[in-house]
């Protein structure tokens, strides 16, 4: 027999959770695309997008995922023969390199492990040592999703500045956008990239550029830009399809306008990323006491240096493997499988798993979670400290109370 | 702040948690409701619920709701001036008996308390005297949604014929179809009514009155019965417009229609029986620890006469009414709130909440609710047994590795 | 090869088609029915269902369709050996008399014939005759869907004033409510039943018996009525589920909330009014010219008399059932299909095709709905008189530009 | 007064009108994208999008516009310096020699003016004449929204055979694809591209490249590929994320995968090409009578220049406009706006309107549609033959009968 038979729950880091609003938002007929309410529906959520990335800067939405995301941003401010200087500590920040490297982008990686944070002194002393300039960009993300380490971009942002170094500041925000505090403008961020399915809660499907002045004058100077991607017209249509190059993803549109009114006009960006804080530090006191017995252990000691929005965790050989069969054929909970870290001495898939918890999330939904891991270490013998739920509990009573 | 910001969980016992699958088959243009698909589909959801409630017998599908459904069960089979024996453990045994009297039906009640199920015995004694057969019908409960006592209907019935009585045996499914074994024609069941919000997971609208082929012919020798709850036309229209005297439910059949399809074609009805019983002892093995400090304490003491649907709990002065707002508020999770149990000292109100666990419910919403309220309790004060979730736990990895 | 590939289209009177927004507004969780959101909701409900009928009186909202309505509104104002003269022009008005009947209401029958509106001086003396008070009501259905003769309510409402009768004036509007002008108030009517699937825009599940304080007063003599009809808790609910005897029909009170935003607050009541005549006078336009060769005409003669709903049309012999089936399975359209109308010489069923026009309906559904039929005529070589298009066309602009 | 409070319909070229069905795909959850059904739904879209491509080749879904695909078009096959031949009648087709330039490759045009098809004979010539294998492409559109003006595909792909040149020859069929007959195997053609959002009825945000192996080949020859639109991993990929380089457009799939379904498996790919054919038939029938009066008249002259998806039709001066305002808002269509066609002798947008007739589309929807400008050309006295509707119905009354 199997209980998984209500509503299926999926605990995995994106696409995230989807709002019923959301979802109701999107079941409409098609809209005329040359006139009436999307056009301003449009506009507004591009600058909610800027509101909710804390930049008085620019925005290129596109049709499109991370990846498209990642290549447009590549694409404006970066040319062949350009060397980029990657903080890596997942398989994300690999991938963003790899694709800079197909195009043609001379890349640089600062290994920085795949269990803690880039250390902005290295980031500092290495932009020092680039006497001639060499390095056009720092890129790096806030979260990766892989390893779940987040790195502390106002810190590293205060790193180049005090190299004195004028390489733009590239940061992937697409697995923490909406769920950790980010402040473009304030830390000194040129160009940052985000999707719609993590934190802003709509289906795959747009992802977007941001871009400052600075980044845009890079922009400027470019010989020859791919059209889809190109931010110039994107950043100031004169006419309604410049948006998006073509045809507008008129569903997306729907569904992350009611997103965006959510998070900014109703729960507060603020408090969005308070509750993100709250729901991590219920998972992290969690799986604490698991690992007070046995193999499992969260895959970033230092909780500065965590996501608030996905929880890597390391188990024993197979263990996690079986865990997720068991939560997600027995009991509704689809947790995240352990994808390779990059890293080289990075445990084997089968002995990760992740905890998504980003976007439309609260109490009962996380506490759901947990607890049925719980019973899955049970049901399968899988050695684990006793009390985690209690220590979770009291952590939900300490926050939801706050 | 509140964390109240994800996806609610109402874990009430009733209107129940609603499949997304039923709410898209609803989400249709209006059919034509004199040919086409509906015809048909009109007719195997009748033959499907009889299939739920295990009989050979008739149904009539009302549109309306539980009390729609108690009076058009009674008016088909009992005259002004009958007598009938109402069993009543709880506020809706009595609900049904005050309608009987409003209609003018003599009622006699047979108290058996709020904490516990009837005796058959003393059904089968009290049927005994009765020498001159002024009884003619026996009325109950298989879960009464106030108080959560669950009353052991195979035993009723079997005391009825024990007792060698004629009277019609009529009981209220409304909370318990679809969740509790039931079994209509093996327990001598003559009358059985329910509704579709529960454990048939559509939302409410549309209600149903049973009735084997002895509760027909009762019908029969009725003078007059109301025009729209009268079973003949129902139970075998020879017009389509007859099988709800007049226009069709037309979404709530495409809703109901879906549902039973999970029920019996997917998960298969002792599935869904054996899952209700999961989600009860994990439910009772939470409380019972919650109890151990404290004023909490499970409604029903005996196990046998527990509910698998719903969960009644009784707390010290307030504490429940506290909880449920803390749960709402802080966490989203919306608990039943305590009705007036009809008893003469049931608790107030405000010291008793009630968990649903019908329907559409897995491990990881039931957990979560359970968590939430422990979370809550530490967030309040409330005197508890420490180690709930623990037990909770084991048991769900019990339960679900069965 | 068919053609019935994209949007289906019913021109059936009734259920009507359903705004995508009112389906969208259905399409959620499970709501709590003792707290929150719904409870003001349902209040509003109520108040704009009076708001549409035009009357200060009091409405009682049914889980229920038309029938249960008629039901709701006679057992609360009359007893069985009642005398209730019943105005009959076509099926739905006998109906509602064999509803009577059943519930040993003694009937009159008034017959008007199946084409025209009842005449206001025939019921005036009709009235007059009953010098000793027999007639304790007056029946009428403003449309008759059968038929589409629309009764002059206004007129017939002062008739009974005329006549110094104090019989109740119980009016069905199932057909016609948010399409015809109705005053409940100001034509003096005592009762009034509707259904939400027509004017109302909702799918088939709620019906309304409206009553002002003379037939309450009527009410508060009944020696005994339906808990389930019952007015008394209903008008005025203690608790929030008396409004509903029980559960509330949550989705319903979803969708017709939306429905009613669109007729009282967007549109306008007496906007739909109008767009009702502009619509059925377009398809008067066409069918007359139709019928100026072959068999095809309108069922009732004259305007006057005819709803602004629903056109009834006779054929010649078999021609609407070829028609009908060329419709629906070459092109998508659904017509309605011919009710016996209950009149002596009616016209047998596959000779007579109705076209609803009520509710969700604009220029192009109307025009394609009579373009696809003159195709079809065409088709099926049908005799019809030429230039039906044109003509409906002309009295569309004329209308559209009013 | 206006009479546009039912559907609204819009009769533009793209977005089309979305069946309910396939929006009601899109309405759930967000699911796995590493396990589950998604995985092979998203296989079975790509073999169906090369059944209804009429091809063996191969595919690349991106998430994006038909922008998007045009870019993923060039950018795999034609290096910057490459020549391309554009075959010109419309903005479109000169959009995509745009974006071909601004990715640095040369381009030429052969320019077909606005109201006719390329003739292959000129094409032929022209290749001929290239005797040092300049032309690396032919480009070319299947229809051009903006003229509505259809290329033969087949005798341009049998051209380039009959000159022995080894161009590639590149179609966009975004607006014809799943409408007009389109064979890319059996005509040569070497590259197609289209978009979810016409013929396929989807909502905007998927596009599509189809290649053959000789384009694979070219591709196999390319120094640097955008890694976005790289055909390799996307053709075949070996991780399920490769399909759509990163995140998948997880309801796009849904949706589109009940859109091809509904085209491949129950209507028939012939038949929706038949049904195109007719429904155009029906357009151009009306238009003609129209312009027998006044200034309106096709754009096309020549019936078998013709695209069976849109029609251009010109009007007298300000005409076009005003008809479009008085359908919007006085009678609930939305007609398509005139672009500028790209043609020195173009007409001004404001004598230009469009009727969309693609995708999910039935008799009542485009004769309400032709029903509704005939009342508005009434309406607002535009000139124009009578008689319109009357054979626009016989039009129908015959292809229906087919």
């Amino acid at each position: 027999m199997t209980l998984a038979h209500g509503r299926p729950l999926r605990a995995i880091p994106g696409p995230s959770i989807l709002p019923d609003r959301v979802l109701r938002a999107m079941h409409r007929a098609a809209p005329n695309i040359y006139e009436g309410p999307l056009i301003e529906m449009t506009a507004e959520v591009s600058r909610n997008l800027r509101r909710v990335a804390r930049t008085d800067g620019h925005v290129a939405m596109y049709i499109g995922n991370g990846h498209a995301a990642w290549e447009g941003a590549l694409v404006n401010v970066l040319e062949p023969g350009d060397l980029a200087l990657v903080l890596v500590n997942g398989r994300f920040a690999l991938g963003w390199s790899e694709m800079a490297r197909a195009l043609g982008i001379e890349v640089e990686l600062l290994d920085c492990g795949t269990e803690a944070a880039a250390d902005p002194a290295r980031l500092e002393a290495r932009l020092r040592a680039d006497t001639d300039g060499r390095i056009r960009a720092v890129l790096t993300t806030q979260t990766d999703t892989s390893t779940s380490v987040n790195n502390d971009i106002a810190a590293l942002g205060a790193a180049i500045r005090a190299a004195g170094h004028d390489a733009l500041f590239m940061v992937d925000c697409i697995a923490s956008l909406a769920c950790a505090r980010f402040e473009m403008d304030a830390w000194g961020v040129d160009v940052m990239v985000a999707g719609c399915q993590k934190g802003l809660m709509t289906p795959p499907g747009m992802s977007f550029a941001f871009a400052n002045d600075r980044a845009l004058a890079r922009r400027q100077t470019m010989t020859r830009v791919s059209p889809y991607f190109d931010w110039l017209p994107r950043f100031h249509p004169a006419m309604y399809y410049q948006n998006f190059c073509g045809t507008a993803p008129t569903h997306h549109v729907y569904g992350l306008h009611e997103a965006l009114t959510m998070i900014l006009e109703e729960e507060g960006l603020e408090n969005v990323w308070s509750r993100h804080e709250a729901m991590a530090q219920t998972v992290w006191s969690a799986v604490d006491v698991w690992g007070e017995t046995g193999s499992i252990r969260l895959n970033v000691p230092d909780p500065a240096h965590r996501s608030v929005a996905v929880t890597t965790i390391q188990t024993g050989p197979g263990e996690a493997e079986r865990l997720r069969r068991w939560c997600e054929d027995r009991a509704g909970v689809t947790l995240g499988l352990g994808l390779g870290m990059g890293g080289a001495k990075s445990p084997p898939g089968d002995s990760i798993f992740r905890i998504g918890h980003m976007g439309h999330l609260n109490p009962p939904m996380l506490l759901g979670t947990l607890a049925t891991i719980d019973a899955g270490l049970k049901a399968l013998g899988i050695p684990h400290g006793g009390g985690a739920l209690r220590v979770a509990s009291e952590t939900m009573a300490r926050v939801a109370s706050a």
